[in-house]
């Protein structure tokens, strides 16, 4: 029977500002990426997202990010590797503190926004991340065939590979960035068709028209979008019809 | 042989802002209360702190605050008992992750300025603390006969007392206020007199010159005053001459 | 044509956060207190919530607060009166700038949150409050029969009361506060029914059945509760069935 | 009588952390820019340094940053060109509240750090500077031949160009990257005799040998390296023996 993970990031209220609907969520994925302070996330919220996720029988990831709360993380930054690095570490780690205290545990490690984005192309970001991954004892979650997945085989970290199935690909296997018209697919029907060929024949359909191979162990429903919910809600919906088992990877 | 720890709040620098002088301090004393980002001390400096301890074979606390740098945790504020523990575990967890990359541990926690004035006094603070200290099966340094020590009796986590030689004495056993005239004391000599008796007869002169007991674990010198090393410097000699063998107690 | 203020607190989102209903809140009152960036308000959503208010015709006021985003400025806090009146020029003076490039002025002050509960009752900190007013040439906007405007008047700086139609009084005409059982008023057809009577009668029964005399300039109106908006549709409704002219203060 | 202005990086402790020696440095010194709190500077500190350069009579200048404190706003960022203007009139603007309390105005505006760095090469990065200071009615102070110059030409802004006679320059006028050897020069005297060649002659010998043109309003002397104010002493004594005249330009 083929199986996948399906992720979504969440956790990324702060204080009294909520975003997205985690209570909805949680009970669709079987991972969560939980934000760890830095872009969003305050422990206290981190905690009740903690104790949802193991209600629901849900893997809990820590989602570290550049230190930006009012950019949300979505922004490239200057920072020296082993200020990323400690940076990296304490989120981790402060998500960690926090999952201990209801007895769940920090499963793996999927970096977010502008971070994630450079350690798919950057050499010496992806190092401080496989390296952070290493330090924990944490696989990390990320984008196939990206400088992160090579850095994390050469630091002998296990990486597993993630595919979004209401984004747009380009002929090469890489996402086509945001701006370019047809980059996100919002209609539920699409994004469901599209998550069951990845999962069942790993291929998708490029903007080109082109058919790419994506072969993933897990797929990211985004949480924090108008209508998550009801996306989320198609995607396990197609993959269950189709046979394929939910299950978290970690 | 006597024997007693010497504590001091360390890596309590930020980014480019330095405060004290870790590297004057780390040889002098047996345990290093590491700020955990709160009110001081930024990922990459914890990381510093850390490896210069693991190098002078000091032992390594958590020295959480309230979330308050510009007034560096020295400001009383209110905060619901939830949300005070899960930031007690996120710093914790924090300096933890930051720790284990070079191989460290953190030993013990002592909350920090007026969270530690705090807890002191009032049982459900102290409570929040024993609680984040049983989950993360740690001890707690702190005052003696104060709520905290309670809470932890009560909580089933290991208390260790500490003194402060270079602060002044109530007949009750507390600290005097900083506001009263005499309740900091500069001179070395003297503070090193004060750690001497506190260490081999347990007792010191309060203000109102009547001798009070004082039975501790730990004594504290503070870091970030002027003349921080010098004082030290005193305090460890004085010891030391004694005869008083000085030992991490974590 | 008797005439009243309707004031609403907006502009309270932070980043990719957002809070209320900026869009919709604006056609509806006479007044913005817009946040000043330490409880929420980036200066990018103040230049955004600007020019809405300008759009509108609505006067903007500045809403600072403590310095406490993860609370939205809800929790009290000791702050040094010097430290506190600085933070409040400062936040003042930030939507100040931000008002200017697009030719609009910020025309009144009203403290938001714990800040508001405290300078209506602690004289120290109403004159900090009426000091900083008054460095701005700013009239205070603030709860009747307070600290603040006793600080107010001595510091010779226009004082202007507002009521909640949505929350409770007790029999002093000071609000019942949040915890109380039937404090907050939900109800649209009640809490119009309340602006009313306070705006042509001056009185507002309190929580214990008496009749309490409440005669203001303004009436808040909450932006950031599930159905503000509605709520301020029927405050706004039946002002003007009852002949009353709703225009700003300022 | 030839004359010149002193200016420096001012006002850039935050809280209990302090950097530089602004006492000493004001009375050397004729425009102080000073941290609006982005990248350091909290209102109070703020306060406190208008007040010492009012009382030496030096001039106030603004000092925004990108939003960076733990990088003490010294790393590079993106930030949307909307964004980034209206943090400068936040900055600015809060700046003109806490200088407003003392009678003290803000005369121009520097950018600070990686901000200063970006604006002298990036277009965009320039016009928002430029604009802002529009926005405000106030000179900035910069780099000459740099993008900001050309924009501040084109948005009818005062510009005011700026040397720094402790740092090398290249053979195109460019200041030297810290990086290279020689890049920061720490002798005082070789650094008063390259102020008063500067200011007298209009030029400076560049890294390679070559005499390049440096035709300035201002020199900038740091505040927050060792021995900072030895240097202004030393570039004061120089420029004043020749028979400089040591003013604000603003």
């Amino acid at each position: 029977m083929p199986h996948v993970d399906l992720n979504s990031d969440l956790g990324e209220s702060f204080g009294a500002w909520t975003m997205g609907d985690d209570e909805a969520m949680l009970p669709l994925v079987s991972s969560a990426n939980l934000a760890c302070g830095f872009h969003a996330g305050d422990p206290l919220g981190m905690l009740t997202a903690c104790r949802t996720a193991l209600a629901h029988g849900v893997t809990i990831g820590a989602h570290p990010s550049y230190r930006d709360r009012v950019g949300f993380g979505r922004r490239d930054m200057e920072i020296a590797p082993e200020e990323l690095g400690a940076e990296l570490l304490y989120q981790v780690g402060g998500l960690v503190g926090v999952a201990e205290s209801i007895g769940a545990r920090v499963a793996y490690v999927k970096p977010h926004g502008a971070l994630y984005t450079r350690m798919a192309v950057d050499p010496a970001v992806a190092d401080v991340v496989a390296e952070a991954a290493a330090t924990l004892a944490l696989p990390v979650l990320g984008p196939p065939l990206s400088a992160v997945e090579t850095a994390c085989s050469r630091a002998g970290v296990r990486f597993v590979r993630e595919a979004f199935a209401d984004r747009a690909y380009l002929a090469d296997g890489t996402l086509a960035p945001r701006g370019l018209p047809g980059a996100v697919i919002t209609d539920p029907s699409e994004v469901a068709d599209r998550a069951e060929r990845i999962v069942t024949d790993g291929e998708v359909t490029a903007l080109d028209g082109s058919t790419v191979n994506v072969r993933v162990d897990s797929l990211c429903v985004h949480g924090d979008t108008v209508g998550a919910v009801q996306l989320a809600h198609a995607v396990r919906h197609a993959l269950t019809r189709a046979g394929v088992r939910i299950a978290a990877f970690a």
